[in-house]
C-alpha cells in the first residue's frame, strides 16, 4: 500500500502512563490485532519508561512487558512491533530479548541533550537488524541549533529516523516548523514527530511538521498517551484523507478501535485538566506535577507557580530537590 | 486593560448541547461570577440553539434562558453579557426581553447562505443599542467567495463584527487561513473566529484565524460545547500568552473554573468519539447523527457512509428525509 507518511500507534506505550501500566495481556492481543487489520506498520508496545521501566520508580506494570511484547508479535500479521528503550532503564538484555520475541524496531530515547548515551544501542539494535530510531525527549528545552546536533549524532550513531519528541506537549506550531525544516535541510535520514496534545496543539503541530517534511508520524488512538495524550490517531487519519496525503491505514476499523478503548481500557476519557495543561505550559516533566502540588502545600504558594519557575529554570528529571527551594523562595518573594 | 483579542465564552450557551440543555441557575451563577473576575470580556447566555431554542424539536430547557440571562447578568461586574438568535428560532419578542434584562450583544446566527434573514434582528440590535454580531453558521459548506459574499451581507446589515463560524468541527487550518484572509481584506468590521474540535483542529484553526487577522474568538471552558466541544478556553488563553497575544483574562482563574465545570458540570469528559469525529470529517450537521444511525440499522449499511454522502451531497438541516434515501441508495450499490 503506498504510503506518504508512516504511522507509528504508541497507545500499548505511552498510554501505559494513562492507565498506570495495567495493560492485560487481552487487552494487547486485541489492540495489536485490530491495528494489524487496519493496516497500521508499527505498533510500540513496552512499559510507559520503556523497556526494563517496570520498577518502584517509575511504576511497576501489572504484566511483564515481554509477555506483551510476545503476545503483541504473535497477533500481527504484517504490523511490526516497535520497542522504546531509555538507555539507563533499559539495558541491552532486555532489547536483545524484545528482539528475541520478535520485535522489529527500536527507539532509543534520551534526553534532547544527551544524543551520545543512544550509541550503544543503536548499533545494537543494527547488529540485530533491527530498524532503529533516535528519540530526543523534551525537545523543547533546547534551541533548534542544539536540536539540530543532537539529531546529527543520533543520525551518525546509526538512527534510519530521528524524531523531535514533545515530551511535555509544549511546543506551539511555529516552533515546530522551524525545527522539522532545519532537521529536513540537514539531515539524511528519515524525520519523525511525536506530539502531546497538553496545549490542544497535538494535531497542529503534527501538520506542520508533515508539511515541513516530517514522514514518521507517532499517534496514540484516543489519545491514549501520557498527560492530555498523544495526537489522536483515528482523527489524524481522518484528517490525512481530507489532505489527500496517505497513511495506508483503513479509517473505519481504527474508529471501531477507538471505541473499545474507550470503553475496555481507558479509566477515564483523556481530557486537558488543570495538570496535564501546567505541563505544556510550563514545559515541564510530569513526574514534577506530584513534588510541585506537595511543595506549595508545605510553602503555601501556587503549585503552577512553582511549575512555571521550574521551566524557565530548565530544571530536569533527576533534579527533583530543586521542586521545593523554588517553592521556599516563592514563599519569601511574598 | 489592554486586549489584541476580545474573547466571547461561549459554554453558557454552545454548551447547553452537551449537558441536555439543563443549566441551574446556581451554575450559570457560578460560572458567570468566575469569568467576570477573570475578567472575559462577553459571556453568551442562552439555549443551545439560542433564544427561544427550549422546545421538543431541540430540546427543552430546564430553567427558562431569561432566569439564566437575568442571573447572568446580576453576577457580572464588567462582563458583558451576549445572546445567540438564530432568526425563526428565536424572534424579536425575545431579543426585546433579553435586551431589557441586561443583555448587550446579540449575534444573530444564520446557515452560511442565508445572512439575510438576519437582517431585521440584526437591526433591531442596533435599535436597542446592542453590539450585533453576524454568525455565519456551517461555514466550511461553501466557497470562500459564497462566504465573503454573506460576510458583506452581514456587514451591510448593520453587524459589528461578523464571524466564521465552524459549526460541524469541519475546517481545516488552511481552509480557515485562506476564508479569514479574504474577509479581513474585503470587511470593514471586526473578524471572528468560533471553532469545534471534532477533528482534534479548533486551537490550530484559531491561532491561523488570528494570524489572518481575526480579533473576535470564542473559545468555550473545558470544551464544554456541542460535539467535541469549542476550543478549550483557558488553554487558548495559556497559548496566547506564550505568543505574547493579550487578552486581558486571567489564566489561574480561568483553569480554576475549568476544574469547578468538570466536576460540577460536565456529565462526562469532552473527547473526540466516533460520533463527533464524523461530524467534523463528514461535515454535517449533529441533528443527523441519530437519523442515520436509525436509517444504517434499517437498510443494514455503515452510518459513517450515510453521513460522508450527506455531506458530499451538502443536505442542510430540514431535509432530514434525505437520510433515508441515501441509506436505500446506499444498500442498493452493495
Amino acid at each position: 500500500m503506498e504510503q506518504d507518511i508512516v504511522l507509528t500507534e504508541v497507545a500499548l506505550r505511552d498510554g501505559s502512563h494513562a492507565i498506570s501500566h495495567k495493560f492485560t495481556t487481552d487487552q494487547v492481543i486485541n489492540v495489536t490485532k485490530a491495528l494489524d487489520e487496519a493496516n497500521v506498520p508499527y505498533i510500540e508496545v513496552a512499559h510507559g519508561d520503556g523497556l526494563g521501566g517496570s520498577s518502584l520508580q517509575y511504576g511497576r506494570s501489572s504484566t511483564n512487558e515481554m509477555e506483551l511484547i510476545e503476545a503483541a508479535v504473535d497477533s500481527c500479521n504484517q504490523s511490526k512491533i516497535a520497542v522504546l528503550m531509555l538507555p539507563g532503564v533499559g539495558t541491552v538484555k532486555e532489547l536483545r530479548k524484545a528482539h528475541q520475541l520478535g520485535a522489529q524496531m527500536v527507539r532509543v530515547a534520551t534526553h534532547v541533550t544527551e544524543a551520545d548515551v543512544a550509541r550503544q544501542h543503536l548499533a545494537l539494535g543494527k547488529e540485530l537488524g533491527m530498524e532503529t530510531v533516535g528519540f530526543l525527549m523534551m525537545a523543547h528545552m533546547v534551541s533548534k541549533e542544539k536540536l539540530l546536533e543532537q539529531a546529527l549524532e543520533m543520525e551518525s550513531s546509526g538512527a534510519d529516523s530521528v524524531y523531535i519528541v514533545d515530551s511535555a506537549g509544549a511546543f506551539l506550531p511555529h516552533e515546530v516548523r522551524e525545527r522539522i525544516r532545519l532537521l529536513k535541510n540537514n539531515l539524511q535520514v528519515n524525520i519523525g514527530f511525536h506530539g502531546h496534545n497538553n496545549l490542544s496543539l497535538a494535531m497542529a503541530n503534527t501538520l506542520v511538521a508533515i508539511e515541513e517534511g516530517a514522514t514518521r508520524i507517532d499517534g496514540s488512538i484516543r489519545c491514549l498517551g501520557a498527560g492530555a495524550g498523544n495526537t489522536q490517531t483515528e482523527v489524524l487519519i481522518g484528517v490525512l484523507e481530507r489532505m489527500n496525503i496517505k497513511t495506508g491505514v483503513d479509517l473505519y476499523k481504527m474508529i471501531d478501535l477507538s471505541e473499545y478503548v474507550a470503553e475496555s481500557i481507558l479509566e477515564h476519557p483523556q481530557e486537558i485538566t488543570k495538570g496535564s495543561f501546567m505541563l505544556g505550559y510550563a514545559g515541564v516533566y510530569s513526574s514534577f506535577l506530584l513534588h510541585a502540588n506537595r511543595a506549595a502545600q508545605k510553602f503555601n504558594v501556587d503549585s503552577r507557580d512553582i511549575l512555571v519557575e521550574l521551566g524557565k529554570r530548565q530544571v530536569v528529571g533527576g533534579q527533583e530537590d530543586m521542586i521545593v527551594d523554588v517553592a521556599s523562595e516563592l514563599a519569601k518573594q511574598r
